[in-house]
């Protein structure tokens, strides 16, 4: 009764292969004091036109002469081209490296001697990611605890080697991925007085293989986001997943915070896409035999490291879904007259599900910011742009100061893009929605990349801004939203600081169920005292107006040391202990010592043998 | 700033509410002796015409007089009406129940009369699920340990008080939801000298709100699937999650095992549904503020309950996703030339995405099955039967032994399904599929519940039959399949049994990355001795077989007892030691004492502070 025969199908005889060694690009160094490469910032010219230096970003280059004005006119601050506020970097003073003696000869021999660094500003940069808090003690303060050591493992054998010698001399060791956190992951207990050595993973980047049949590759954890995309393009595949630092960060990194791209609509987020995690733990090898579509075989080695934010070993590598490269890729955008029909626009479309790659709608705040943001306008263009802002504010009768917009990416094949640009703007239809071009949703997209250097140049001129997210079912998205804005300007006021603060917020990712909120929130603080404490207490409070508006405590961004005081709002103490036992069964030594979410409340009394919580019905 | 005014949209404000209560119909009455209602069974007369009585089902009622000769054709064997395997129900001689008299005196306080059974074939029914070796040992051997009393809290508090009871009085607990594994999950462990008691779920069975907005509700766990589906679709909506068990299993069951249902490419497996979990542990009650679409907060009682199978303890309520019902639902079915051809079509269907709700490849073995399933056709039906078949096999020139068919539902708007439609039909002509129609693909779907209940009709007659399934990469479907198949054939005939093996398989569920293998295994046992662990035996090859074509150790079923023993051969020790010493610490004295997912290997040595496992690389 053999059904079959023959040899089988073509595609069933294709195998797994390992792609050519990837050599980067030259020219790609980092900024130590700031954020992304070292050949991009912003710079301003003493007539106040601002440009974005280099030329990696669509912003570069170009005369920006209308940010300066609009800032002026929305926070009510003179931010003066010439007065900075200064600061020197490197630090004169860091504190010196604790060195153990044992351990250092371990890792010369299990590493050579490029890949141990004990350079100060390396270790420095190793000890925080890119809060607002951590960059300004960077800058201007002091950032405390910081390594003592930089390790680069390039091979998983080091990482374990470099475990097992955390083993035996009791060092606390701290993974580190890109560098880009913004939750306080990576800032060293400032009681931590073992040895901390911040292992580096980004030498650890290969493509180990490709497998193109079964759409799967197993990618080295230390791969950043951009080495990753470019290696997985040669050969017509993307993974889909890009979180705003997916230059910088790291597949591990991803893992480690639990991550989600821009457009995971199409894609899913970092946990739909990987398929399985490889890990050196305190107590041996987290790994599977085997990678298959979907199981049910208990807690598996993934489910432990999703949002273990270095708690709980170093993730080494990981097998990640693969597609091919979509055969159409569409920008678009929709103008609405104000957040509320934004808001009910996104709600359609999540019902209507068939939802493209990405949909995110920017409040008016934002949208006049991206205005702001625009090149001078020359000849033709220019012309083409008066003619559309006067169609838009005074023939469709919209308010500048309340329309928004909606940016728009769409990925796949023909039909399926043509199908969604359909039943998109049918929808936006419904809520008067006015088309506003594919060059403002690229331009949309693209800002985001650009827009992460903006802080480093504000805070030059007395600005600190930062930026936070959150989750929410659909009837809180409106609510939360202007709550939290409001909420930020009360405090903002009530500690009388100068001018208005900047804070705006745009709806990021649909789910059936609800949406991602991202704030940014920034403030003058010319003449105010600790501003970094001052800008801290105004962001706890917008968090706990999220948290008392239903919110979630974290969207993406993770929890951190930065959220971790509100663990305890979110889940009952029965689940925080869980989480603390776990960490106490697996590290029982706390090797992975970077003490993130590390919740007040629970700790460290011992548990007595009956339950703790009360249980109401 | 303010960018919004009025009261919000109307959908704003639409809040959740609590639906009113839920009478299940009357008869719903379940058999202890075999599987499902206990108005349903499989009837043989004197002339070897066979019927399922009652009339739940499309099958119900009707003469199929195919059955016994095509199972006598395939398997070489002939069943006699008349000659049974008979047995006694209730077994003579059942274990007493070792009751602990602080514990019943603690149960009767928290709970009423008709909550707590110490009936003997009520404590026998709730220590099995429906494996084979179970259901055998049920009829015709000794089952061995079986729970000492079984309990039926109504409320979340009654289970806080049983779990602080059992602590106390150190008593194990095992939950129940609806009896459906077929993973020996339920089965009591031999050596627990402690009293055993079931916690049946099924009177916490309340939707205790629905949020039509935000497409959410809350469900106790003890809520069978049927009775969750009817309560949704009168307030128009669904969970979307059938697993072939659904009249059966718990929403609390089906997060245990980490369930997947057949039309999960629309609406998810259990892990995509479930945005939330409260359960009762050892330790107190895991359990969130409230539900938000996605986060990231470390690790969250959810997904400690996912697989959990028992073992860390009692579910009590979720919150599942809500879709809104499908405007259209319709059937579907392709015949293609042979198994390889049909796979080929389910590949290209995969990478071509959109997919169905559901989209199943029977093999030939499982397509004949079914045709032997048909009722005596009469009348314009049968000479449209007759002439259909003429055309498949000799105008289309496909072989009856060969040929293999696709079962289809799609699920959705209109557009959606007729979309689907034409992309499936035109994928399958490019493999030389002809359309079979919707009756077949109805009946094919029906047949699952139907089919459920051969087992304990084939059982009366000397044939041992079960299920097993599995997840692979799509470049071994195919070769895995066959194997598996050959490999039962191989070791059915090294024993000499009599007759031939039924032996078929299907593919059940697609992913981008490989799909789900669902095998059937009958054999007849007259003369044989052992005949249960004859079967054993094979079925083990078999998943011995399937671990070695690559396929996963379980794709739904979970692990239980049946599968724990092959843990190490997917798993890193230090893997299964974390899900232990997770266990350990959640669950000192192990009142969750199910003792389900015990990896052989690693139990219970001292694990030495430094690493266990080697890294190679």
């Amino acid at each position: 009764m053999s059904e079959t025969n023959g040899s089988g199908s073509t595609w069933e005889r294709t195998a797994r292969f390992v792609p050519p060694a990837y050599t980067p690009p030259d020219g790609e160094d980092e900024s130590d004091a700031t954020w992304g490469f070292a050949d991009t910032r912003f710079v301003v010219d003493d007539s106040g036109i601002v440009r974005l230096t280099g030329s990696r970003y669509l912003l570069a280059g170009q005369d920006l002469p209308s940010l300066l004005p609009w800032v002026k006119d929305v926070m009510k601050i003179d931010l003066q081209p010439r007065k900075r506020h200064t600061y020197a970097f490197p630090p004169s003073s860091l504190p010196p490296a604790r060195l153990n003696d044992a351990f250092m000869t371990a890792a010369r021999a299990l590493l050579s001697a490029d890949q141990i660094s004990e350079d100060a500003v390396t270790r420095l940069r190793h000890g925080h990611g890119h809060t607002q808090e951590e960059m300004y003690a960077v800058k201007y303060g002091q950032l405390g605890r910081m390594p003592d050591l930089v390790v680069y493992p390039d091979a998983e054998k080091q990482v374990h080697g470099l475990v097992q010698a955390a083993l035996t001399n009791d060092i606390c060791l701290i993974p580190y991925g890109g560098g880009t956190n913004v939750s306080e992951a990576l800032r060293c207990p400032e009681n931590e007085t073992r040895m901390i050595v911040s292992v580096d993973m980004r030498r650890m980047n290969k493509v180990l293989w490709i497998d193109p049949v079964n759409r799967m590759a197993c990618i080295e954890a230390g791969t950043v986001g951009r080495h990753l995309t470019e290696q997985l393009r040669r050969h017509g595949f993307t993974m889909g997943h890009e979180p705003d630092s997916i230059e910088f960060s790291t597949l591990g990194g991803w893992v480690a915070t639990n991550a989600s791209g821009m457009k995971k609509n199409k894609y899913g987020n970092i946990e739909d896409l990987v398929l399985d995690v490889t890990a050196i733990t305190a107590t041996g090898k987290l790994e599977r035999r085997g990678q298959n579509p979907r199981e049910s075989v208990g807690v598996d080695a993934r489910q432990w490291m999703f949002g273990s934010e270095g708690r709980l070993g170093i993730i080494t590598s990981a097998v990640v879904k693969l597609f091919p490269l979509p055969e159409v890729q569409r920008y678009g955008s929709i103008l609405f007259k104000d957040f509320a029909v934004g808001v009910d626009f996104m709600y359609e479309l999540a019902q209507h599900g068939d939802w493209p790659a990405s949909v995110r709608l920017v409040d008016n705040t934002q949208f006049q910011f991206g205005m702001a943001l625009k090149p001078k306008s020359q000849g033709w263009r220019a012309k083409k742009s008066a003619l559309e802002k006067i169609f838009v504010t005074k023939v469709k009768g919209y308010d500048p100061n309340k329309m928004v917009a909606v940016t728009l990416v769409f990925e796949g094949s023909r039909d399926e893009v043509a199908r969604q640009e359909a039943s998109v703007y049918r929808i936006a239809a419904h809520h008067g929605g006015m088309k506003a071009g594919a060059e403002n949703g690229l331009r949309g997209y693209q800002l985001t990349y650009g827009i992460a250097y903006i802080r480093d140049f504000v805070m030059d001129h007395f600005v600190l801004a930062e930026s936070f997210e959150t989750s929410v079912p659909w009837t809180q998205v409106r609510s939360l939203c202007e709550n939290v804005k409001e909420r930020v300007r009360k405090e903002h006021a009530a500690r009388k600081l100068p001018g208005n603060p900047f804070v705006t917020c745009r709806v990021t990712q649909i789910y059936e169920t609800g949406a991602c909120i991202y704030f940014y929130f920034g403030m003058n603080h010319e003449g105010v005292d600790h501003p970094s404490e001052v800008y801290g207490e105004i962001e706890r409070a917008a968090r706990e107006e999220i948290l008392k508006q239903g919110g979630s405590l974290s969207h993406h961004h993770g929890i951190g040391k930065l959220r971790q005081r509100y663990l305890g709002e979110i889940m009952s103490p029965t689940s925080i202990a869980w989480s603390r036992d776990a960490k106490r069964a697996f590290d029982p030594t706390n090797i992975f010592g970077c003490d993130n979410q590390h919740a007040p409340t629970t700790d460290p009394i011992a548990r007595p043998r009956t339950m703790q919580t009360e249980v109401s019905q």
